[in-house]
């Protein structure tokens, strides 16, 4: 009942699940279920036995379309939260884990739904829950060839998105009739989902990552949009800042920094080399050009089924309870630019997609990189230029 | 630094948190802060004294934007999650907060966000937490006249962004596309942005809440969308099946008796109504049909800044750590029909955001309920008759 695929990843699963002395996982996070499974949704679980088996509790009406999407051993379907609880029971039981140990998601578990996993009708009382979050990131981080396909494919709908964004930049449109424009484009462009879309525009580029408002573009306004796509069960990450008329010196010299300074840090993506340094090139260039304390929010990210996800520099990784990852391995993903550099009265902000590839970088996103964009014919020579230069 | 409206809110939070023995909370979660402060945002925190003093901590690049939105008496920038911590830790130190109890919202947080929060360089070891979810349940649930303003604002581009994606369906477009429509249309009405849209077709919509794929409408489909705009902060809820063709007789039948047994619970609501009891006469027509097992979920749920929130049903309530509400007042607004009737290889779902009104319900969301649409005239006589009705 399991694809090759499917089999190879829970036997990696059972593998590391007995180095770090867990006898069962019971997954809730749509994406980590996705990956061991085929499918991941909210309001279902998946446990998982140290032996590599695999049981599903799913909405009864959700029964029909989980077995024809994902890879399992037993599945059951619950009527409501009782039903769930004691459907966990059950499992529990029929695996025979009366002790022992069961990896649960600290970072994706809220409190009160810990207290429903772990509920005395749920969980054996000797079963002692414990985090899990890192062994899933883990194995999460290296991308199988079809696994980047994939991550292409939501890059080249990304671009598609920028695109559509860009193009309905001017004086006069909402920040969310922008946002619009993207993710309409995207799912016309087969993205089936989409996470959050950033657009801030104005005073609101300073903002960390600002979501769209009503708020309408007026010329001259510097215009943030960063979008993440899912085809196929994957992400991709493009943020681009462009300007809704014609930027000051200022504005271009930061742009013009800042595109350097990511440039430079996709420059020495490969594998080996460590998230530390990557983000360390990235800081330095801003930081010795006086914008040390304009800076926030790591620069490098995972990019898979989540559109942020392992590795994560060590900073970020402690809120997301993730480890220090080592030096990177080839074919991770990444997202390089995500710090931004916020002035004060304005920000900008340019990210791609990138995988770790053994001698340099393989970048995904190639949506035009520039500050002025000339509308509707955005491949300039000088950013063909770029892209290529990018693409190694 | 606080208008008349946060003054009264925050006055009566401290109220509240006197009755419940809370020295404080420490809120994280967007809608709660909004609520109380005119701002919600993730990464950022609200500090509440029992004295009704609050104390902002948002990322350094959005001090400018959040001061010129909220209402609050002390604000702090931080750099990264240490310096979050080190200003929760400053907060507790400058309101003399050494010991007593501080609620934290236990239905939002995830176990790694409540170990930051309660970390011991962030809170004092003698404060003890504890779930602060229902407290700032009940003060939302009962409306404002202007939040109701807010939230018929909100149906109305609920009801825009219906027409979009229901003129969009026909066979050959995705579930994807659908969606697009609802959204771009909703953006375009001035929303600024929507929780997730929900579309699913054929046998999908069998699934309790599906959301859309790349699959394609086949003729005589039957189509389930769901969209939740976010308009000056408040949200609607608005659920529509219709069917890509002619529905079979078998479908027909089940439709008008899931929007029978909908308009017979609307017909219900008012002040002093139960939750049990709305959902006792939803639930009976469907049962007393044939059709017991083939609900899923609570048909009610409030609406507000959250497009479902407080008042939730008992069972549901247990998962989201919500009390059983007593007898609804007026002024709640919740969306009736959210059960939806799932046969198996389909399923119809019809769902409407009302006021709780002292004599009767208010339909804020006035899409025609018809499983076949006539294309771009969608208000025929009959249907506009029925809106009457559910009008009053």
């Amino acid at each position: 009942m399991k694809s090759p695929v499917h089999q190879r990843r829970i036997e990696n699963c059972s593998r590391r699940m007995k180095e770090h002395g867990l006898d069962a996982l019971l997954l809730t996070k749509p994406s980590n279920m996705f990956y061991l499974t085929g499918d991941g949704r909210l309001c279902a679980y998946a446990m998982v036995t140290q032996d590599g088996e695999i049981a599903l509790g799913v909405p009864s009406t959700d029964v029909e379309d989980v077995t024809a999407l994902a890879h399992f051993d037993h599945i059951v379907g619950f009527e409501d939260e009782v039903g769930m609880i004691h459907s966990i029971a059950h499992y529990f039981e029929h695996f025979g884990l009366k002790a022992g140990t069961v990896g649960l998601e600290y970072t994706f578990l809220t409190q009160s739904m810990l207290g429903m996993l772990t509920h005395p009708h749920a969980k054996p009382k000797d079963v002692v829950p414990t985090d899990c979050t890192h062994l899933l990131s883990e194995m999460r981080m290296v991308k199988e060839p079809a696994e980047i396909e994939r991550i292409r494919a939501a890059a080249k709908v990304a671009d598609v998105g920028m695109k559509a964004a860009v193009a309905a930049v001017k004086p006069g449109v909402t920040e969310s009739e922008v946002a619009a424009a993207a993710e309409s484009a995207m799912r016309h462009a087969g993205a089936e989902e989409f996470w959050r879309t950033y657009v801030a525009a104005g005073p609101r580029t300073n903002i960390a990552h600002g979501l769209p408002t009503t708020r309408k573009l007026h010329k001259g306004d510097l215009v943030m949009i960063d979008v993440h796509p899912i085809v196929n069960g994957y992400s991709a990450d493009i943020c681009r800042t462009v300007c809704a008329g014609k930027p000051t010196a200022e504005q271009q010299a930061a742009y013009d920094l800042y595109l350097r300074a990511q440039q430079a840090t996709i420059a020495k993506v490969r594998a080996g080399v460590g998230m530390v340094e990557l983000e360390r090139t990235m800081h330095d260039i801003l930081k010795d050009a006086g914008h040390g304390k304009h800076i926030f929010g790591p620069p490098i990210h995972g990019v898979g089924i989540e559109f942020e996800e392992a590795p994560l520099p060590p900073g970020h990784a402690f809120f997301h309870g993730e480890k220090e990852p080592p030096p990177l391995p080839a074919n991770v993903v990444i997202s390089v630019g995500n710090c931004g550099l916020y002035t004060g009265p304005w920000g900008v902000r340019v990210e791609d997609t990138n995988v770790v590839g053994v001698d340099g970088p393989i970048t995904l996103t190639r949506y035009p990189r520039a500050l002025t964009q000339v509308a509707r014919k955005p491949a300039t020579t000088k950013t063909r230029r770029t892209r290529r230069k990018t693409r190694r």
